[in-house]
C-alpha cells in the first residue's frame, strides 16, 4: 500500500446489547446469542474474511444503575447486562481464525497483577501472539461495591494504582525471564536455566511482588496495549503506555480536538506522537443508495430503547435522566458532567436545541461515537475524511450483530481495499508485528526500563 | 450398564511436567508443547474417543521452592514451572469435543468470588454446561507472597474463607437470577425481568457482595464441584460441598482408609454418603505383556529427575530433602509432616527400608498416587479391585503425554468397556447430567438453601 493503511477493529462486548441500546430486539439481530460459542466463531470468521486487524471486546464489572437509581432499566432492556466475562471468547475466536487480533478489556482495579500477568501470557501463548489488552481503571461504582470496596477510590488515585500495576506487569512480562532462559533440552534434562529467570522484587505503594513471572515468555511478551482515556488523566496514561488509543467522539471537530490533545501528551511523555495510533468509534449504516441507508437508519431507530439508552447515557455521565421529561431541553439538565456531552451534541448540530428524547435517540445508535449513514462509497469517503484529520483507524461498532459487520465486510471493505486504504491480505506474525512491524514493544516505550537485556524485536 | 459405572477423568496441568518429574525429557513426551492450542486439542480428542468423563486440570499459583530453599530445581527440571493459567485451555478443548467435561482448578484465596462467579458462568455458557470446578484453598507460600500477603493465613482459616466463598458463589449462581428471569422477548422489548433478579445482599466476615450476579443462569448454574482434600479440615469441606472428591493414595490400604473417612464425613454432614463420588489418582504403565510393561517402567524411571521429584515432594511435605544424602533412610528424616508419607511408603512395601533416592523414584512416577504396571487386562483388574473397595472412578495421570492417555484409550478402555465397567457412548446433556442424571445440584446439597425457588433439575 502506498497510502497510510487504516486499522480496522470490530467493537463488541460479551452481552446482548453493547452500544445501540435495545437494538437486540431487531429481527435480524443475533447478539442475544452471545452466550454461545457459535456466535463468536461466526463473528470472528466474518471479520477475518474482511481482513480486520482485531476485535476489541469491551467490559465492565458492574451494572448501569444511575437511571431511576436502579439497575432495573439496564437489565430489562439488556443494556450491557447480563454480561459475561470477555476473556473466554478469545480462545474460541482464535481457534476459528488465523490472523485476527484481540483487544481484551481488563481492569487494573479488580485483579492482582501477578495473577493477571499469567492470564495474559497464557492467552498470548495459546493464540501465538495475537493478544492485546485494553487497560481500564473501572468507573462503575456498582463494580467496586460488589468486591467489598464501599467507596470507590478516586479518579486520580485509580490512575496511580493503574500506573504501578503497569510497572508490575512490565517487570513480569519483560524483565523476569531472559530471552534464552527456556531451553527444553531433553538430552541434558534442563527445561529452563534458573539463573536467567529473575525475581522482580517489586515493592511499591500498592503492590508487593517479590518473585518471578509464572509463565515463560510468550510471543509478544507484553500484549499490545490499548487504552480508552477521555479524561485528562486518562490521556496522560494513554500517552505513556498505549499503542492504540480508542476515542469515541461524534463529530469531526471533537475528534480533531481529541487527537491533537493526545498527540501533544504523547510528545510530552517523550514518545514519537505517531507511535500512538488513534482509533475512533464508527458505526456504519449501509445502503445500496443513500435513500436505502436512510430508510434502514429510520427502521433501526424504532428499535432503540429510550430507557435503555438513558441507562447507558446516565452511567457515562452520572445523571439520572428519569427525573426529566422526554421533551425537556438538554441544556436544562443541570450538571457539570453534562456540559462536555452537550457540547458534543451541539457540535453534531449547532442549530438544534436537543431534548432528552433526542439525546436518547442519538446515543441509542452507536453511543457517543461517529455514526455514518450512506452508501459504501460515501461511508468510505467519511472514513477517509476522518483519516485526513489524523485518525489511524476505526472501532467498527455494530447496530445489529453480526449484520453490521457482515455488511461492512461485504460492501465497504472492498471499496476501502480498492482505494488502497486497508489491507487486502494479512502480514504473517504476531498482532504487534502486523500493526507495527515488531513482535515486542519498542525500546523507547516505558516498559523498556524493566528489561534485563536488549529486546529482540 | 448393569454394574456401577466407573468414572474416568484425565489428570493434566498447563505445564511441561505435572506429576512425573523429569519425564518431559522422554523422546515420546509432548507435554513440553503445553503452550500450544494443538496440544490441548489433541489430548481432548483422544480422551473423547476413549469416552472419558472429564479432564481435570490441576493448578498452583506459585513455584515449589522448598528444595534447597529455592525455586531453581523446579524451574530447571520443569516441575510444574513455568506454569500457565488452566482456564483458557478449556474453551479450546470444548471447541474440539462435544461431550468431554472439564474440572478446572481455581483457588478461593486469590480472586474475589463476585468476579470468579462470572468467569465460571461464562465458561458454563460457552461449553453448554460442561464445567466443573476443583476448589482449592492454595497451600504454596510462594503464591501468597506474590500477591502481597506476607504471611499466608493459617490452614483452618483458609477453609473458613473458602466456606464463606462457597456461600457467596452459591448465592450468585443459585439465588440471584430466577429460572424464568430471562425472556429475550423481542416483541415486548424485554430482555429480562428485573423483579426476578435478586441482589444477594451478602455480608459476611470475609466478603461483602450486595448486588446481583452479572451473568444470566448457565446450563448447570453451579459447576460440578470437585475437591481434593486430604487433611481433616479438607475432608469436612469436601463432605459438605464436593460432588467428586479426588484422592491420591499409593496403596489399596490407604485408599480404603481415606474412602471410609470421607464417607463418614459426608454422612455427618447430612448427605447420602454415595452422593460423594471418590476418584483416585491412577497412573497406568501398559505393555502387551507384563515383561513389556516392566521394561517400559524401567525405561521411564531413567527419565525421572531426582532433584525435580524432591522439589515436588518437598513442596507437598515442607521438607527440604537437599540436606539429606540420597542413601539416607527415609525414617531418619525428622519431621512430623513426613510421618503420614512414610506410612504410605511403608504400606506400599512394609518390608522395605526406603531411602531418599528410592522415595524420589517412587514419587517420580505418578506422584503419591496408585501406579499400575501391566497388561491391559491386569490394569483393568487392578482398577476393578479398587472399585471393589469403594472407589467410584479414576484420575488417570500421565507418565508421558499424550502417550499414556493414548495407550490407555486404545488398550485399557476397550477391556473396561467389554467388562461393562465404563461407558461405550456418552449420554446427552450437561456434565452433571452425565454424572448424576440432573443438570443442577440436588435439593439436599448445601447450596439449596440459597435458592429463591424450587430447583429445576
Amino acid at each position: 500500500m502506498t497510502k497510510k493503511r487504516i486499522y480496522l477493529n470490530a467493537f463488541d462486548m460479551n452481552c446482548a446489547g453493547h452500544y445501540s441500546a435495545g437494538l437486540w430486539t431487531h429481527p435480524d439481530d443475533q447478539a442475544s446469542t452471545y452466550k454461545d460459542a457459535e456466535y463468536w466463531t461466526h463473528v470472528a470468521q466474518v471479520l477475518e474474511r474482511g481482513r480486520f486487524d482485531a476485535i476489541f471486546i469491551a467490559d465492565v464489572l458492574g451494572v448501569y444503575d444511575v437511571y431511576e437509581g436502579s439497575r432495573d432499566a439496564a437489565i430489562r432492556h439488556g443494556v450491557q447486562a447480563p454480561l459475561n466475562d470477555p476473556a473466554f471468547v478469545v480462545p474460541i475466536m482464535a481457534q476459528a481464525t488465523k490472523h485476527l487480533g484481540f483487544g481484551l478489556t481488563a481492569s487494573t482495579s479488580h485483579e492482582h497483577p501477578y495473577i493477571f500477568a499469567r492470564r495474559m501470557s497464557t492467552l498470548d501463548h495459546l493464540t501465538k501472539g495475537r493478544i492485546g489488552w485494553n487497560v481500564v481503571t473501572s468507573y462503575l461504582k456498582s463494580a467496586s461495591k460488589n468486591i467489598g470496596k464501599e467507596n470507590q477510590i478516586g479518579h486520580s488515585e485509580r490512575y496511580a494504582v493503574a500506573d504501578e500495576y503497569m510497572e508490575v506487569v512490565y517487570k513480569l512480562w519483560e524483565g523476569s525471564w531472559e530471552e534464552d532462559a527456556v531451553v527444553v533440552d531433553k538430552e541434558k534434562g534442563i527445561y529452563a536455566d534458573p539463573d536467567k529467570v529473575h525475581d522482580i522484587e517489586h515493592e511499591g505503594k500498592y503492590f508487593k511482588v517479590p518473585g518471578a513471572h509464572l509463565s515463560e515468555p510468550s510471543p509478544q511478551r507484553t500484549p499490545v496495549i490499548f487504552q480508552a482515556g477521555a479524561s485528562n488523566t486518562g490521556q496522560k496514561f494513554a500517552a505513556k503506555h498505549a499503542e492504540l488509543v480508542f476515542i469515541s467522539t461524534p463529530t469531526p471537530q471533537t475528534t480533531k480536538q481529541t487527537i491533537q490533545s493526545l498527540r501533544q501528551e504523547a510528545e510530552a511523555a517523550g514518545r514519537n506522537p505517531e507511535d500512538v495510533k488513534i482509533i475512533a468509534s464508527f458505526t456504519p449504516i449501509i445502503g445500496e443508495t443513500q435513500e436505502a441507508a436512510d430508510r434502514k437508519f429510520e427502521e433501526y431507530k424504532k428499535h432503540i430503547s429510550y430507557e435503555g439508552a438513558l441507562a447507558l447515557f446516565g452511567g457515562w455521565t452520572g445523571i439520572d435522566f428519569s427525573g426529566y421529561d422526554p421533551d425537556d431541553k438538554l441544556e436544562y439538565v443541570k450538571s457539570e458532567a453534562i456540559q462536555s456531552v452537550v457540547e458534543n451534541f451541539t457540535n453534531a448540530d449547532p442549530t438544534k436545541e436537543w431534548t432528552v428524547r433526542e439525546a436518547a435517540e442519538f446515543v441509542g445508535i452507536g453511543g457517543l461515537g461517529h455514526v455514518e449513514v450512506g452508501t459504501p462509497e460515501s461511508i468510505a469517503d467519511a472514513m477517509e475524511a476522518l483519516v485526513a484529520i489524523g485518525i489511524d483507524g476505526f472501532n467498527i461498532s455494530y447496530v445489529i450483530s453480526p449484520g453490521t459487520f457482515e455488511e461492512f465486510v461485504d460492501h465497504v471493505v472492498p471499496v476501502l481495499q480498492e482505494r488502497g486504504l486497508v489491507q487486502k491480505e494479512y502480514e504473517e506474525g504476531t498482532f504487534r508485528k502486523k500493526l507495527f512491524g515488531n513482535d515486542r514493544l519498542p525500546e523507547h516505550h516505558t516498559a523498556n526500563q524493566y528489561r534485563k537485556q536488549p529486546v529482540l524485536v
